[in-house]
């Protein structure tokens, strides 16, 4: 593939469409100017705090890859980061978070009450924003994104502290909370360059790909991270008795008497140190991280093939890097 | 205006659309399946619980009054109840609610995570149905008045325990929390029936002034109700710090040292018997039900109003009982 070679850091991919990004930026203020104070004050917080930006590039990226308009990508990046801060806000709720991006999560400075109304604010704002684009193939793809996307939420929370939870149900919980959003960035990217129905599915499938490798390795960095790397704790899987791949592995592999440890400390109220690292050593004897780097790493080559068919293009360059960057990043 | 006289009760409207409702309830249970098995559970336990449907029953009898053709309100119906039973699930969470129409409240039983999610779930398969409509101008109807909906719920929160709100400040409140999405509800049964602009926007008014008149009386039932009838505790709004009409009314009114004692009530963490009944004292002293019922009034009589421009018709005239009704009920 011509001029892979140009992305050396993630922040060449930035500088791509740095003008873009840097709109998206505005717009994120703009769209939330209201009367009502306390709205830009909590979704500030946390929309301004350093996220990666990863859905508006992705979306920007696919557009521009396929020929739209410079800028045509702009409000419809708002909404894309708009639904995903909004699911930030409510999962702090869920999991009672005290931190988010290295700051106060918002629900502990201004009470759960704020996060789940400024959530549903972000949410509908999105929405609103979005259907002032008129276009019916966008909305669709959001809209059916945004229901798959609780569906997974919901699907974790039932799965919570379940040690008998597979792969499969693992599989299914990270594809609608995290996979499902990033798909629909490209996938409404490539709409509003108004591509073939072909290359909408392929770059829908590349964000699929993509954010199902996120996901897995943000769930491995939080076994492998360190804290001031990730910009929050680490372990908070095991404390909030999410079973996410590396464990999911030992507890298929492991000998009963190491599975009923596992699943004491899970069902514990408190994990101390001494626990953690009892459960890093069992996920570094059934080698749970490198399964499950194994399964991100292919589903970052699934999404780099779909790209073959893609017009080449310093863009094309950059999603096959950001593929890359997914499965090497280290927060 | 006609045919009036035909409507004594509630249930009159009701089976005016009895076929139509009939539809709604089933499409209710319908656009819920899927394999995510607590979603059912949570929002049929809410939404099969007894509601009023006064939002369906809005938007049915409007698109029939001009013309709409039977069963085309069906999904519209489920998407507006979806979206007030969404707001239902997440307020509970906001008020930590032990009860909701004499039962208990989702968030007491399945927990606050539950809820959100639920809730967040019912607004995404809200939008993803209305997309399906495929017509722009219900969808901006639903996403402004979803928005505008949160910053109501926000203004309420930020006032909680306020005693320096104004009746100016309440009235933003309750047009938010309440009134738009009633208003949404005519607008897209005026959409429905591709009737002209000017009746679009008569109904979105009627149906403000009956969300209007349908919040301050809610909120008066609060302070004069019986717990048997209202299907929740009353008194509640008090124990919240929520500061409705009645005690707007009074706080405007009373002397410096009965400002200050219904000040402490409301800063407590607990209102006692003896609390709830100085303060309804000081409500019937300052008559605040008396004016709070004068002005739900001026807003059924604004909505009657505007209703003489329609179409007569027996929907015409269960939408004229409906805003009657509104102000007369006991729950």
């Amino acid at each position: 593939m011509q001029r892979e070679q140009e992305f050396n850091t993630i922040d060449d991919v930035f500088n791509l469409i740095r003008d873009e990004l840097r709109d998206a930026e505005a717009a994120y203020t703009g769209y939330l100017q209201t009367n009502v104070s306390l709205i830009p004050k909590i979704s500030e917080h946390i929309i301004l705090s350093g996220g990666k930006r990863l859905r508006p590039a992705l979306l920007i990226l696919t557009m521009r890859m396929l020929g739209g308009a410079p800028g045509s990508g702009t409000a419809l990046a708002a909404v894309i980061e708009f639904i995903h801060t909004a699911t930030l806000l409510h999962d702090d709720v869920v999991d009672e978070a005290d931190m988010r991006r290295g700051l106060a999560a918002a629900n502990a400075i201004w009470g759960n009450e704020a996060s789940v109304l400024v959530g549903d604010f972000l949410f509908s704002t999105a929405f609103d924003l979005a259907v002032d684009q008129r276009n019916i193939a966008i909305l669709k793809a959001l809209s059916s994104a945004t229901r798959r996307l609780a569906e997974g939420e919901i699907l974790e929370l039932m799965r919570t502290a379940d040690v008998d939870t597979t792969e499969t149900d693992y599989r299914k919980i990270i594809e609608g909370k995290t996979a499902v959003l990033m798909a629909a960035a490209c996938e409404c990217g490539a709409l509003l360059a108004g591509d073939d129905p072909g290359r909408q599915e392929k770059m829908r499938s590349y964000g699929l790909h993509a954010g199902m490798a996120f996901q897995i390795i943000d769930d491995i960095l939080d076994y492998t991270s360190r804290e001031e790397a990730l910009g929050k704790s680490i372990g908070i899987d095991l404390e909030e008795g999410k079973l996410t791949l590396p464990l999911i592995r030992v507890l298929e592999q492991a000998a009963p008497a190491e599975r009923e440890r596992v699943r004491d400390i899970i069902l514990a109220d408190f994990v101390s140190p001494e626990d953690f690292s009892q459960v890093l050593d069992l996920i570094r004897k059934y080698r749970g991280i490198e399964f499950s780097t194994a399964r991100a790493t292919e589903h970052v080559e699934a999404a780099r093939e779909l790209l073959a068919d893609m017009p080449a293009s310093p863009y094309r360059g950059a999603l096959d890097f950001l593929a890359r960057y997914i499965v090497n990043r280290d927060r």
